[in-house]
């Protein structure tokens, strides 16, 4: 039975989504894609509480299995480290109310997930999400993008590695899964 | 017709609330104050989303008129401040969904407010928002005196000044109007 997943880059200015279905193997395709905005001028809790119905509405329609989310860290803009966290927050309270899992992804570990380099830029992370699910073109904004790279990163989590027999991947995945290797034979 | 305030001093472990109501003149009286709690050994989405529940339950109970919030600033502990903004954004969210008006104040507002002294300490703030609501023993602990000390400074905000005339002012909330003024006539 396929996963629906939903990726979530939370942004109280641009929030980015990305649904993917996982079928056969490691294939990914796409279910929808977009980003909700909200104006800097209006007030705080009207665009907080706008994005909620936004993202409740797009859970009732993509009806996903697992919620995947960026893991807020500290940058060097604090205050749109504020919006995030506080959408973030948004988002895990709805995935409790709708008893959907959830998991966190780092930045790099999404990077390295869809590009085999934890620190690539948005571009190659971008290029790679449209070249894994088969797009005609590029989703844009980045935020929309950068969504769908966290829900490939968690569809592919805790399949079988490159090394297990019969596996096929893509040479994406296989530079993933030799990122991972060596990031993890590190001291 | 009495006013309602709902203050919430927003947090992951410890969530404060304090209920009041603001009668004739700059009278107020508690309607109810504690503190909700997440083990920080839950699951993030759990803790979230319980902590979204018992507030939206306290929504219904006390049935405000107004939500008065602590703004989230930059703290030393960034860890903490990610959490208190995530409780923020579901606070905020569920003020637009209860079509509840919605105040944020500086911590330095609220300490002048009840103290009349910008940088006051947590035991002076327990202290005079246990003096001002007539109670018996102050409520502890800090988070739920601190969000009380939110909904006082909500309540006497927009209030006649100490300078007009028939106004009947306490010794703190005099004081409070007169660091109100200093901090205004700073250059």
């Amino acid at each position: 039975m396929p996963t629906r997943i939903l990726g979530i880059d939370p942004g109280l200015t641009r929030c980015g989504f990305g649904a993917i279905e996982l079928g056969v193997g490691r294939n990914v395709a796409l279910i929808d894609v977009g980003v909700f905005r909200s104006s800097p001028s209006a007030e705080l809790s009207v665009r907080i509480g706008t994005l909620a119905d936004e993202i409740e509405s797009l859970i009732h329609s993509v009806k996903p299995d697992v919620l995947a989310l960026e893991r807020v860290f500290a940058q060097a803009n604090l205050r749109s480290v504020m919006g995030t966290a506080q959408i973030s927050g948004v988002v895990l309270a709805l995935a409790h109310k709708h008893g959907l899992p959830i998991a966190l992804h780092t930045p790099s570990e999404v990077k390295a997930a869809v590009t085999g380099n934890g620190r690539a830029n948005k571009d190659q992370v971008g290029q790679m999400v449209t070249r894994i699910l088969g797009l005609s073109e590029m989703p844009k904004p980045a935020d929309a993008a950068d969504a769908l790279a966290i829900a490939i990163c968690n569809a592919w989590r805790g399949l079988p590695s490159p090394s297990d027999k019969n596996s096929t991947l893509t040479a994406a995945q296989k530079s993933w899964h030799a990122a991972i290797a060596a990031s993890k034979s590190k001291p």
